[in-house]
């Protein structure tokens, strides 16, 4: 694995790079971690590359590892850089070969997104995109209750996502996160809607296997002076009939990182939360509510298949985002190998799910600015 | 008290008897208890009334005890029918001098709604609407916050109401409360937005003091053959500026009755759940999150004075039903005795509150139905 | 119903007006509220009794309404004064023909216990104990449970009753409530193991059907200048081999009214919160843990005959406090009528519970002090 | 990092190598994976090491990799095998120079542990035991809030641990961890006490600063043909005046892994789940009840220092259990490099740690079967 970005003081490059580890599966061989070459340097240093390996730009990395012998270079990179920096160094890397892991929401507009989804299908390399959340063991037991008809035919979806940190305007204080992610012209065209909207959108439709089809929109800025939205509600229409509502906030005072989705069919409802993300609440119609937790009984293979410890030995985040690498780095193998990868691990988020994300972003910001009650997805 | 409705195998009017008994400040002295004038008389057996106290019809009720003499008739009517029969009984009541209790919503349409407002201004008498849920001291304890700027100004409403016992067709089943509810001759406009939705529009109100302004609606019957509606997902739009979400379900299949309510403010988000009624979770912005529970520490004297026993002996849905009518008890004790209650118990549901109410429910299923996307309350 | 004790000021009289008063059985027809007559004067008139049924003392009470008309006259008393104080009256009123309802623990020490035993069984009177936490529908839930051999044979129970509202010397503070239950002379051998230990040991008892046998105990008085035991911790042995601990504590800081009970058999644990009461924990060995609530699904007839309302509307301490005076009307009605009671409602803690709760007391502290490890029950 | 033990199909050492890997900073360079030389050169392949330095045996790891030079042999093993074979690996690594990080309880019984105790000390090495559950961040910041005194002086600790897996006779069935666990020649002394009581005794003491100073214990084995202890409840006398109660089971039916402890002292209540590990509750004397959570607002140093992720990003038992390794790594990194590490890293449980374990469990088996009330720890 060769990084772009995750320099110094980034966050989600070392979540990267923990969650890359955890299974011994992969090994960070190379890097540009930062626009800025002696940054990079430094940041290799830290985590221990040879500086040979530690390069200047993800143009330089990517020139100078394809001329490395197949067994030494890079066999894919993994582009953890803020929105308007997916595009550029995904294209060259597959146009040069390589298999791509990049971070959300894909890129900076459609059109990129359009582009990389053909992209990726000439060239037949593997890309995940890491929508993490979809990653954890009772997020693939729901996903598995829902297609196996537990719970019926599904009515009703509530997906939210709220958080306070962007309560005040700590895009002043300077905060990186904060920074780029209130910047259109880092982060695109909506703010929570695509930092953390379009996860709640690839998890419902990921959990239900339905996909919206109609959107009506409200979107603020609370915040004085902060250019992008940060708080949306939503009313959704799913292509079954099922109605829902999505909400993402990043103005909710005191919420931490409260992803939840709830599922109503007409057997029985599920409730998930993030934050306590190793129990599934499944609530049947006419009998007690029953506690799936990771770990207990008679799971589902899929989500058995994504656990690594006991029950009771709560997994976390970390162990979520792991499960991207772990089945790409699965699938990635079974490709060297020339053989099929077990289907259970043929799971992790794709440039069409990407492409899905940034039509999120499109129509949800165009919703929000209609006039019209309903706008297509 | 005079009874109308709750005779035998009826829900609520037993209910509003145990919330009238708990304080010992109300005695129940003549019932109307049915339109069957036998199943009313059976029923005022069952509950130890004089044979002479028992009517065969709300007038029978208010023309007979109109005529005891002043410390023997009963001071005030409660209705407990059917939405459809509240307007009449509540009519005749006030026309001939006697208070009134009416269960929620007010009536049938705007127009009696607007017929009954007038009439209770003009007769200066006492009228309490149970919309029993801002009965618990935590709901009060709210409400005191928001007023006494404790959470900032409010940015964020998100009101639920998910019920899940009409996911089937119940009302075909020989439910009687079932049968009602979803009968628009007897229930009105609406289904699920007049029984619950008007509690969560009562409730987000009560707490916030902040009145809708705008509502953006998707209502549907997910069950078939059902002719009013069983889910609605509202957009809302404040006075000051607030947004929020509103939806009120009964076919969110497992859920039990779990009116739940988070406002969010520049400050601090609250959090209150109506199936965990003793407990406020107070969400600052850069503290730990607070647990308040009824009766421990430093309370508003508006949850003080609305709490009967010690921190840990857990109140409930009665106790909240109770403190509507020991608040109107005191006021009409006061009103007889010549004095001014405590502003502390002048805190019980209005003839106005119901008036809203019922705007509510015509302006929602409007805005169901309508092409435009934000429809004025 | 005539009321020993329960003036203004205190706490437990009127949870016991209101417990009776829920449901419509029972009128508080005379009382004698305080040893000093003029405050019985005024606590009857607050409570709207004419004066001549204010009663100066109990004895006076008994003397005048025996010779009421039996129509008139109360049917039995409550005796709701501090422990010091229970024995006398009920003596009084058995020997007068009255039935009997009294607060726990049973009275002030073994030799009385054993004396009100025999006089209730000789004069053939009903006597309910008020150990009301067995009052609740889930706790009912789980008994049944037990009895029907759904959680197999019983190996461990663990019972905790936590309080923190004793953590500084409160009972020089002017709290009546506090006073009476640290004072050797009026409150008996024991200090918390006798004010909710015995509750603990009650629910114990009353869910599992097993009898504790043995006992080990360590209690401790950690408020200086306190004379009795502020918390207790003790190792249980029952009847049938299981194993169990109880813990009771009036010094756990922040701890509101925490009673709480598990128990686990060889197919399954249940765990019940005295704080969250309509929720009913059962683990399985081999699936999903249920959540059985108050009102959903098929619970045992014994838990829906001692519950008021629908599903997910909370009933609390109070409901659960009124079900044994409800299930004490019911009896004595049939007593009255000549019927046998339906047996669901011949459900409420006896004089015999009362003799084991004071058994409980009486060991317990001498286990406490004791150099044996086993102290026989 | 040199691993003994976790060869294919064992749990522990995977959770090890995982922990391990988390951070970047330690790499598995070699193993004896197997006391059978097939199959650990089977599981190193597995883990993609080089054949030559997959041993047969600890010992030819030891002598092998002593030869071979310093920058490329491992610095230190990871002992990972049943309890019986920690104390051979652990002495040879010591005497030829090794560091060690060892799973817990320290050894087979006293003798072994106190010549471990002394071989550390005189060899001036690191030696780590992995009491994993001390690594969590919230487990610190209790252990930070009683040093500083915010809770008060202690008076009641309640540390429990119960699971259920060995409710049934597992050990007969198959199971490789049931099966060593079940039998004294390879678990020790005890059964569940050994597992995990050792687990409770050592977060009771972590966590309050407190030592143990009298248990009086009772222990059993429900399970027919057992011969260890699967349940054992202790009443503990803690140096400073405080009473607690520790009990720890593995036939808890329907438990998972459910450790979890209470610290009251004069101030207020801390508690703690293992199960929800990133909430820490505070329940104060006299204001409303805080959860501190992993994350947000001022945490004390030691949390923070501990945490690796933004509050609402759950963390869980891998990376608890990677918080020793890598304050492991970080010491012995600094030791390497002759500088003094960042105190806030010198968190790790140590040999003495491991020798108060084993302590434990022979004073708690003595005491179990022991005629005397209190013994001494």
């Amino acid at each position: 694995m060769g990084m772009v970005g995750g320099g110094r003081g980034a966050f989600i490059g070392a979540v990267h790079r923990m969650a890359a580890a955890l299974d011994g599966e992969i090994e960070l061989v190379c890097g540009a971690f930062s626009s800025d070459p002696e940054r990079s340097k430094l940041s290799g240093a830290d985590l221990g590359l040879p500086p040979e390996r530690v390069y200047g730009s993800y143009k330089e990395m990517i020139e100078k590892e394809s001329k490395l012998p197949e067994d030494v270079r890079m066999d894919f990179i993994s582009i953890v850089t803020p929105n308007h920096v997916h595009f550029r160094p995904a294209v060259l890397a597959l146009e040069n070969g390589f298999h791509v892991v990049c971070d959300k929401p894909l890129c900076f507009n459609m059109e990129e997104a359009l582009h990389l989804e053909t992209l990726v299908k000439r060239s037949g390399l593997l890309f995940a995109l890491t929508h993490n959340y979809t990653g954890y063991p009772m997020v693939k037991q729901a996903r598995a209750m829902v297609r196996n008809g537990d719970i019926g035919e599904i009515r009703k979806v509530v997906v939210e996502y709220p958080q306070g940190w962007l309560s005040t305007k700590v895009e002043d204080t300077g905060s990186k996160q904060a920074s780029w992610r209130t910047d259109p012209a880092r982060s695109g065209a909506a703010g929570a809607m695509g930092d953390i909207g379009t996860h709640a959108e690839n998890l419902a439709e990921y959990v239900t296997g339905l996909q919206i089809t109609e959107m009506c929109a409200d979107l603020s800025t609370f915040v004085e002076g902060r250019l992008l939205d940060d708080d949306g509600n939503v009313l959704l229409r799913f292509d079954n009939g099922a109605k829902g509502i999505l909400h993402a906030s990043q103005i909710c005072a005191g919420e931490e990182n409260n992803l939840n989705i709830r599922v109503y069919g007409t057997k029985a409802g599920l409730q998930w939360f993030q934050m306590e993300p190793n129990s599934l609440y499944v609530k049947w119609l006419d009998k007690p509510m029953e506690v799936l937790r990771t770990g207990v009984g008679n799971l589902y293979p899929e989500a058995a298949a994504h656990t690594r410890i006991p029950a009771g030995h709560p997994e976390g985040y970390l162990e979520a985002f792991a499960n991207i690498y772990r089945n790409f780095a699965i699938c990635l193998r079974a490709r060297l190998e020339g053989k099929e990868p077990d289907p259970l691990y043929m799971d992790f988020p794709t440039v069409s799910d990407g492409v899905r994300g940034m039509r999120f972003i499109e129509r949800v910001v165009y919703a929000g600015s209609s006039e019209e009650k309903w706008v297509k997805f």
